[in-house]
Formats: C-alpha cells, structure tokens, sequence
C-alpha cells in the first residue's frame, strides 16, 4: 500500500469515524425512547380488565414513542444523505455536529415530558407540549446550520454538492418539521385530542416537499 | 485513488451507514433486555433464603430475557444474512429498515410487560402475551416484506440473490416464529405452566425448515 | 473496482459486521453497570456528613462496578485477540458468539444483585455472589468453546492461527478467571471483607500466566 | 488482494476495533446522561404552574447535562484527533484506553450526583462537587498519560506526530479542563450560585490555548 494510499484511507476513516460516533448516538437515543414506557403494576386487583385499563392509559406514551421514533429516523435519513457529500472535516463541523446531536439526545427526556402530561381526558398542557416543539424547533435549526455549513463550497468539506438553489430547498425543508409541530401549541388549545394527530401531517408535508424537489431535479436535468 | 473508485467506496459506506445503524439499535435493544429484571430489594429480613425466593420470583423476567436475546440475536442473523446481499439503497428500504427497527426497539418493553403478568402461580391473563406475540407478529412482518423488497431484481439494490423460490421460502421462515409463538395464546388458557416452554419449539422449527432449505439447495445444484 | 475485490470485501464486511454488532453490545454492557449505581437521596437532613455517609455505603457498589467493568474490558481484548485470526464465519460461529454475548449482557445485572447483597457490616451472602461467580464461569466457558471453534484448523474460519499447544494454553487461560473468582466464596464464609478483594488477584495471575506463555512462544521460536 | 494487502487491512481493522469500541462507549455514556433528568411527576395539583414549577426543579440537571455533554464531546474530539494518529497498537494501549474510558463510563453516575445536590438555593455540598471535579481529574490525567503514551516514538504506535513540544502542549492542555473546573470549589464557598457558572470558562480557555498552539504551528513553519 502506498504511503499516499494509506493517508488518503486514515483521513476517510477519521471522517467514518465521526459519522458512526453520530449513528452510535442516533441509535441509542432512538432506542432509550422505549425505556420510557414503562410496564404498568397491578397491586390490588389482577386481571385481564385491570391491564387492559392500565395498557390503555399508556396511549400517550405510544404515540410519543411513535413519533419520536420516527422523527429521530427521519433525521437520521437527512443526517445521513447530508455527510454522504463529506469528504473533509474540520473543527467547527465535528462541533456542530456535536451541538445538532445534543439535540438529539434530548428527544427522550422531551417526548417522556409531553407524554406524560398529555392524557386524552384531560387539558392538554402547554408548557411540555411547548418544550418538545422546542425540542423539535432545536434539532431543525441545527439542521438547517450543518445543511449550510457542508452545502457551503467555501468550507471545502463536501464534493459532488447539488446546486445551490437545492441546497437552499433543503435548508428550508429541515425547518417545515418544526413548523407543522407547531401547528399542534393552538390547536392542543381548542381541543388536545385533535392536536396528537397534527404531527400525522408531517410525512404528507414531507412527500409533498419531496415531490416537488424532484420535480425540480428532473426539470434541471431536461 | 481514482474518482471512481473513491466514488464506488463512498457509496460503498453509505451502504454501511445503514447496516451499522442497523447493528448498533439490535445492539442496545438485546441488551436493555437485561435492565427490565430488577434487583430484588429486600426490607425487612435479610437472609439466604429470603433472597433465594426472591430469586424465584424473577424466574418468569428470566425466561423472558432468555427468550428475547436468542429472538432478537435470531433476526440479527437473518437480517446480516438478507443485508449482505444488498448493493445499493432506497429511500424507501431507508424506511422500511426503520420500521423494522421500530419493532425491534419495542421488543424491551413487551419482555417486561408480558413477564411481569407472566407468574407460574397464577392463571395468564392474555393481554400481555398477546401484546408480545403481536410484536413478534409485527417484526415477522416487516421481515416478510424486506425479504421481499430486497429479493425483487426490479428493485435494483440486492446482487447474487438466490433463485425466486428459495427468498419465497425464505419469505415463508420469517413468518414460521410468530406462527410457532401464537400457540402459546391457545396453550396458555389451558396451562399457562407449559405455554412458557412453547417457544422452545422455535430453534426445533427453524432447524427442520434450515434442513429442507438446503437440501432443496443441494438438489437444485445437481 | 474487479468483481472478485469487490465480493471479498463485501465477505469481510460481513465479518467486521459480526465483529463490531459484538463491540457494540460489549460497549452497551460496560456502560450499563454505572447505571446501577443509584445517587443517594437525602430526605430529612441534608449536610455534608449526611452524602459523605451515603457515598460510604455506595462502596460495594463502586467495588462491583470496577470489577465487572475491567473484567468485561478483559473478555473484551481477548475477543479483540480472538476474532482478529477470523476470515471466515459459520452459522455456528455467529450462534456461539450470540451465546458468549447473552452471558457478557446479564453482568450488570449479576454485579448490580451482588454488589446489592454485599455490604461490608453484614454476613456475605452466598446467592448473590454465587450468582455473579456463576455469570463469570459461564462467560469463560463461552470463551473457551470460542477459542477452541476458531482454533479449529477444520473449521475454515481462522488463519495465522498459533500452534495447537498455544491455543489450549489460551483455553485453560479462559477459565482462569472463573477459577479465581470462585475462590472468593469460601474466604466470604470466613471473611467478607477479605472476600471482596480477592478478584484483585485476577491481573497478578493474567500476568504470570502471560509471561509463562510470552516465554513459551519465545523459546519456540529459537 | 494479495496477502500482504490483506493483512495490513486486518492490522488496520484491529485498530479500527478499539477505536469504534472507544466511540460506542462515547456515545452510549454521552447518551445515558439524559435518563438521569427524570420526568416530573404531579401527584396533587396538575396546572401549568405547578409544571413549570416542577421544570424550574430542574435546572441543576439540565446544567449538570449540558456541561457534561460537551465535556464528554470535547475529550471525544480530542480522542479522534489523538487516535488518528495511531497505525499500530500493543497490550499496553489497549488497556490505557481502558482506562481512560472508565473515568468516561462514570460520568453519568457523577454528574446525576453533583446536580442532584446543587440547588440555586440551598448551600453547595462540597462532596458532589468534589465528587464530579475529581472525576474529571481523573479523566484529563488519562488524557495526559496516552498524549504521552501515543506520542512516544519509542513505543511505536504513532505516525506522523507533531513535534515533541506540541504534544508536551497537548498534554498540559489535557489538564487545563481539570484546573478550571477545580475554581469552582472555592468559588462554591462564597457563591454557589456563581459557582455554576464558572466551567462556561473552559471554552474561552480551551480556545486561548488552541490560539497559541496554532500560532506556534504557524511559526515553526515559517
């Protein structure tokens, strides 16, 4: 193996390095989401009635895991088509990197908050739905400064970059997430049990979103 | 290195990304596993005995975990096995990964769920057995269709697949444990004592269809 | 890139994967013992002789955690040491390291239940520490099995193997550790105290048994 | 791939091991600080207030988080820069990496301590703070012995090293992170509540360093 070779390949892997650091913390935030649900304890009375009770009033908690889930997936795909295009790094990328997913890693203690005061019987609270669209509004934002910083010729980190006008799509798409969640602080005012579902609007956005980007794409190419 | 070749390898690790991501939640869910049996506490009088019928009362979370590890370690292999034939990737198989992951992560909470209503003493009550042979359900599914997305040539993302009606079998398997697990419901309403030990039949199952698969194998070399 | 490079690499990135998933669950389990340890809660009198008295009795639970964490770090190079003569699995290979890996996940549990039961003032036990002497023993016998597939010239999965005489020197050093750690339940019947101390042999004979065998391999060679 | 390609890349993927061990144990002990900040639970009064009363409680947890996050993402950062060096490894390494990781792995157990007793309003226990101080000691010190270990010609393991008075640098700054966060004490006698605030200086610290660093660099090219 040339010298040349084998510096090339210590740089690539420094750079995996940083990227399967990121994947670990996805992976792991995504998963501890579960161990906020927690197996619900009979004392008095034992039976099929009472769990089935008691599974139900862990509802919120499902729907909080099933969306955290998945929006953690999501940007875990976006995460993972945006460092596709690294082929350097520097110091400030592995620290924005770092503060994008502090973010992340939030996202169990958040959605076990909102879970928690967010039963379907009763009003909804603002202050934990608000901390989680926060959450949410954070890891966007984050997002929206990688998608800048590696779509950015400039820095000289990413090589085979789409044009700048996709790049700016893109950087506003990581912020549409935030936008639709925030739909759900006023509706969750007139009635809480609408509001769990307006995040169902997220992957119709997206796709809307998506379409319309490639669209564009294929137009660019003609 | 050529462009090409740094190209290909780029494409290459992006392959990896998502295996590895795969990896590591596999990971962390098979050894949360173990976070759900608690130490037994003892308050009042602290001897030998007292702590071996404490230990007793766990027998139950042990099975589970039991269970769930070799369950979990066992989709872990097919998915290395099925994974190992991909050569590129979708957005969509992104997503269809996720949501096999999504059952994956889930497998914690209904091990401790099922367990915790899961006392020899006692008549089973159905819920919680049900919940965990509905998650079992639900990773043989996802498992079903990504055989079937991978094994598709239309899709473009597998390469050296096996003929058609060895993935049709092999689509067939993953659906075999759940099968094998929804007879412990039927079991369990009679003797809840022998319902726990059915699962057991799953490497029995899995170890006759393995020796029918390759013989069709070996046959078909001849 | 050729299509036979292509497929080795794509066979040894079967392998790594195998590889790292065993890392990654390595790495879980190590990291979990911490979360055994409870911070103390002070309800009536907070001062500082108060947590100082409360991190006393945190002791054994400090000792457990230094213990099982260098203990799974030891199984942890000798798999590092291991799986690196690999180049080849088996379905089996992949079942017995699942099997190796189920006993490394159930250590924070065994060391959380003796380092419960394993207080300094009170009688020792026998439960608790025969359970996490037990956990111990199971971990080397895996090992030993491990060593003795993959030294297995029949197997075709090593290569660079150490001469025979070598490798059942590294079996017998397998259940070395489960050897030591036996001894500490009949010094507890006598001494508690002294007991907790005696996996503090453990690196003093890893260390004679590794120049035994460095000198060994020394002499072979002339 | 002819053998002697092969087995370079099989040194480089044993190397690659430790590191990607190093990294998930990164992550997982990045990630686990988040579980120590637990949900709030309202027994009596559920309203707004009484929430972000509960959520102002708080506080000490979210700092004690964010500290440690960065804390822990800093000397990750400094491990990639350092670990990128290395093309070779020995026992030795191994287990001073062990060790380092150890002080890591603790981290959370330390941090939940310190915040657990750190209330704005109350007097600041000095045994916490010394607790999580002493930590972090320890953390810089392994730091400081595999500068030292790594940047060693004699021991073989580094390649491409800066000269011997950038890594006499990079050791000293491996214990700049400890100094600082050893003000905190005093300070916490007169002001707790000042207290808190006084690791914010590690970054304008870290960054006059680096300045001086990169300005020597500079020079010494000239």
């Amino acid at each position: 193996m040339t010298d040349k070779l084998q510096n090339e390949l210590r740089n690539e892997f420094q750079l995996e390095r940083m990227v399967l650091f990121s994947d670990a913390v996805f992976a792991i935030a995504i998963t501890l989401l579960v161990i906020e649900i927690k197996v619900p304890e009979l004392s008095h009375e034992i039976s099929e009635r009472a769990v089935l009770r008691e599974l139900g009033k862990l509802e919120p908690k499902f729907i909080g895991f099933i969306f955290s889930f998945f929006l953690i997936g999501m940007y875990w795909t976006i995460h993972h088509r945006l460092f596709g295009f690294l082929v350097d790094y520097t110091r400030k990328l592995l620290w924005l990197n770092l503060g994008f997913l502090f973010f992340i890693v939030l996202m169990p203690f958040s959605t076990a908050f909102y879970s928690e005061f967010s039963k379907p019987d009763t009003i909804q609270l603002i202050t934990p739905l608000a901390f989680y669209v926060g959450n949410i509004w954070c890891i966007g934002i984050m997002n929206f400064i990688l998608w800048g910083y590696i779509g950015n010729p400039k820095n000289n980190v990413g090589e085979g970059l789409p044009a700048p006008h996709f790049i700016q799509l893109a950087r506003t798409r990581s912020l549409m997430v935030p936008v639709v969640f925030s739909l759900t602080i006023p509706v969750a005012l007139f009635s809480p049990g609408i509001a769990r579902f307006v995040p169902m609007l997220i992957p119709i956005v997206m796709k809307i979103i998506q379409r319309r980007f490639d669209n564009k794409l294929k137009r660019h190419k003609h």
